[in-house]
Formats: structure tokens, C-alpha cells, sequence
């Protein structure tokens, strides 16, 4: 169990532990809820479980169409064992439609599509209420290198037409979602690696039809029921089947 | 006298009236003092006149180093006939020392030293308090080219280069500064080419020994005796002598 572990951090959505093997770690998957930079929390439960589920589906099938990521196994309802990487301290965003901090940023209605798919970056350290920063800033600061920067765009925009393909298919809109990267390093070089999770706490998903938020904004904007948004997710993506039964039995 | 001119546009710090030939404006600098998207407002008595002369002095001087921008030239005392061009709906700020929002977004002392110079964009839209955009919002919604973009970035840099040998010459570090840029269109191509101003009213200047500031942080923050770093500058370049008598006299 995870108590024997050396915690090596916790964050507000997922604890990382100690791996089993030198250069890897575990990622467990908190009930914790968080918004609004840390400001609004609460406790979702079952959130963990159907998290590392979701998460353990997507970058599953990412690592098989080329897009290297962080994931190697499911150890349980809650925890996988997860590549250690040097995180790079940027959060990057990718926008199919307007919502939230654009929306509000430009005036534009949330759901109004956007002329294209436009990635953001933001840097994390929530003491400055993570910014959004540009290649710029992230440059001169070190932060990521130019090459780095094209790396975490390319690799987001496959993530994004994948994921796109992935919701599409099941009559769900991928609004926007964030991810996050890391340096995966061989003797003196490193490749840029999909790292975090990819989970309704991370993406913004809308039912196609009736515009139903499914996503963390249930809980953001006190919608009600956030939990079974996540469920729904993972009903439709035809992954609630492996779920224990109290989750299954639904949750709200 | 602007009176009898079309006025075609009447800004916070300057009014545009029609020019005597086609493709042509006055740019009439007025005294109207604006601050944190025009939310603080004063006149300081003299400063159209300053921001008149300083903006002509840097304007021509950066002709003559092949930076094309709209100045034509100076009519009197408040007045320059500048080529009309397209304006491209961008705030250009370069940055060599952390200040103001910078500082504030990134938790870094004023003044400290950038590790290299930075380009920051701004939407030039005061409802939505002039956003920062980043290369993926400015393209995706057309408000300038990818080539654009390039040409913006090289030339502020060459302006930056520019300014930082006027006036760290006679005592005076640049901070930072904002220029705006516009298209000169000719048959069915066009340029993009330097607009707007180059006065304190624009740029951060600080005094390098005492690190006093000689700019519209002045009055922004309140410091006092705002003109009176105006006209320090005005004495520094060498043109305060073609100053009217008033100013010349000392207007704080
Ligand atoms: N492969 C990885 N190697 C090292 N750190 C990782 C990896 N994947 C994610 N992380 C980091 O683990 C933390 C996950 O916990 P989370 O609760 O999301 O934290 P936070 O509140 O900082 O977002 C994040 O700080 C993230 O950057
Ligand atoms: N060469 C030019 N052609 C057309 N418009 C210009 C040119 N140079 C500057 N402008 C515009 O003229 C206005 C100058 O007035 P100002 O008081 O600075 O306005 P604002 O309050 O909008 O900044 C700005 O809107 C600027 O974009
Ligand atoms: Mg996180
Ligand atoms: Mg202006």
C-alpha cells in the first residue's frame, strides 16, 4: 500500500510516491477536488478511481500511436506506475472553443468554436496565480527551450486530434484541455514527454447534443453532480464495465 | 489651425485629423494624461509639446537607420504630419528590466535586469482592459500574419537597440517600451511600418544613477512633478533649446 511508500509530493489532485525501480514513481489518484487556483475545494468521491482509469485509457492508446508519455501500468483503483520526468514547469493548454479564462479574455461566448485550435501556455506556480506566459517569457527565463516549445505544440496537437477522435466518436465536444510535459533524459539528452494525467478534471467536455457540461466546471460553477459527469465520460468510453460496483452503481 | 480639419479620430493622448494630401494625418499631441487603461486621467501642461518634439527627434532619427516609420514631419508646436497607415490592433512592449505588470505576473523586482530582452503583445482593446496575447491568439483571429509578427518583433528590437544607445548615452536606462505598427499599403502588398510615438509617455526611463523615474510613472504612481521628467529628457537629448519659453522656464 501506498502508506509504505516514500511520498515524494503532494498536489492537490494526486499524491506521487517512491517507484518500485529506480527512475519511476506512483502516481495516486486523490478524491480532492480543487479550483480557481486551490481557492475552491471539495471532495468528490470516486474522483481518483475513474481519473486513473480514464487516464490509464488515453495514454495507453497515445503510447500506441507514437505519443510517448509518461504511463507504463495500472497497479490499482487509484494508483499507476508512471516514468519519472523533469517536469517542465508549464501548463499547456489547448483550445477547440471558447470557454473560461479566453472567454473571458476576448469577449467571446463559451462554446463559440475558434477560427483554429490555439495552445496556450501557463506557467505553473500557483503563488503567482499561474500566468499565462509566452514563448518569450519562456525563453528568456529558461524555462523550456525553443525546441522544446515546438515539441510540447506538436505533441498537443496530436494529443488534440486524437482526442477529438477519441470524444467525437462518442457524441462528446472537447472544448479545451490542459496538459502538462516532461524531460525524459538519456545520458545527456532529453525528449519532451507527455507526463500528468488526461482526465475530466483536465478537460474541458460538453455532450455533443444537449451541451451538458461534463467536466471539473460542474463542480468549478456549482453545476451539482459533478461525479456523474465523470462517470458519464467513462460509460461512454465503454470503460465503467472494469469499475468496483459502488462507483458503477452511481455515485451522486 | 486643427480647427478647421476633419478630425478623423480623438484618442487619449492624441487627436488624428485628416492630412493636407491623401494618405496623410495630423497626429495633434495634447496635454490629456491617461493611466491603467485610461481608469486615471489629468493634464499636464506641456506635455504635447514634449512628446511632440521627442517623438519627431527618435522618429527621424530611426529613418535614418532604415526603421520606416509614419513621420513625415513636424508642423508646430503640437502637430506632425504623419502617412496614414493601417494600424494593426497590437501594443508592441519591449522589455530589458522587470516593471509594472511584468514584475506583478512574474514576482520580480523592478528593475531587475531581464536574462535577455522580452516582446510582449497586447491587444489594443480597452473593453477588454488590452490583454496580453501570445503568436497562437494573434494569428488564429487574423489581427496580424505570422510574417507580421516577425517583422513587428525584428524591428522593435532594432528601435530597442536604438533607444538603449540614445539614451543610456546621456544617463538614462530604458526599462521598457511601447510601440505600435501599422501597414503602408502599396498596390496589393504591404509593409509593416513603425506608428504611433516614442515619448515618456510610452517608455520607462529611469535615471541611471539615481534610478529616478522620468516617465509617466510619474503620474501613474503618483510621484509628483511628472512633467518635470519630461522635460529632464527633453534637456538630455539636446532639444529643450527649441523648446517655447514656458517650457524651457520650467513647468512643474
Ligand atoms: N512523470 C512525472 N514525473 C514527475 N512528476 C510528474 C509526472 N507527471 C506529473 N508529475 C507532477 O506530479 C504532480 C501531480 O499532482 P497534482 O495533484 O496534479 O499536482 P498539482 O497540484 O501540482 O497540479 C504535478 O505537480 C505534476 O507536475
Ligand atoms: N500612422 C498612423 N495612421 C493611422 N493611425 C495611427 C497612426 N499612428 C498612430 N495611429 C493611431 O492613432 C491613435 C493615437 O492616439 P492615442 O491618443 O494614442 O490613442 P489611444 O488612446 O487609442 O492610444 C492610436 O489609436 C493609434 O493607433
Ligand atoms: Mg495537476
Ligand atoms: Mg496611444
Amino acid at each position: 500500500m501506498s502508506t509504505r511508500r516514500k511520498k515524494i509530493y503532494e498536489g492537490h489532485g494526486k499524491i506521487l510516491y517512491e517507484g518500485p525501480e529506480p527512475g519511476t514513481l506512483v502516481q495516486y489518484f486523490k478524491d480532492d477536488a480543487s479550483a480557481y487556483n486551490n481557492a475552491k475545494r471539495a471532495v468528490l468521491e470516486g474522483k481518483g478511481v475513474l481519473n486513473n482509469r480514464i487516464s490509464e485509457y488515453f495514454m495507453t492508446r497515445l503510447n500506441t500511436i507514437g505519443v510517448q508519455n509518461h504511463f507504463i501500468r495500472r497497479l490499482n483503483l487509484r494508483e499507476q506506475l508512471i516514468r519519472e520526468l523533469e517536469i517542465i514547469p508549464l501548463q499547456v493548454v489547448v483550445r477547440n472553443a471558447a470557454a473560461g479564462s479566453l472567454s473571458q479574455r476576448f469577449g467571446l461566448p463559451e462554446g463559440q468554436p475558434l477560427p483554429r485550435s490555439i495552445i496556450e501556455f501557463y506557467l505553473k506556480d500557483e503563488k503567482l496565480g499561474n500566468p499565462m506566459v509566452t514563448e518569450e517569457h519562456i525563453t528568456a527565463f529558461n524555462w523550456a527551450s525553443t525546441q522544446e516549445i515546438d515539441d510540447m505544440m506538436a505533441l498537443s496537437l496530436r494529443v488534440n486530434d486524437f482526442l477529438n477522435g477519441a470524444f467525437g466518436a462518442v457524441g462528446i465536444s472537447l472544448i479545451d484541455f490542459r496538459v502538462e510535459f516532461g524531460r525524459l533524459w538519456e545520458n545527456d539528452f532529453s525528449r519532451v514527454v507527455l507526463a500528468d494525467e488526461i482526465s475530466p478534471d483536465n478537460c474541458r467536455l460538453w455532450d455533443t447534443q444537449t451541451r451538458e457540461k461534463l467536466d471539473l466546471d460542474r463542480f468549478r460553477r456549482d453545476l451539482g453532480d459533478a461525479i456523474e459527469g465523470y462517470a458519464e465520460i467513462a460509460r461512454r468510453l465503454g470503460i465503467m464495465k472494469e469499475m468496483p460496483t459502488v462507483i458503477q452503481g452511481g455515485l451522486h
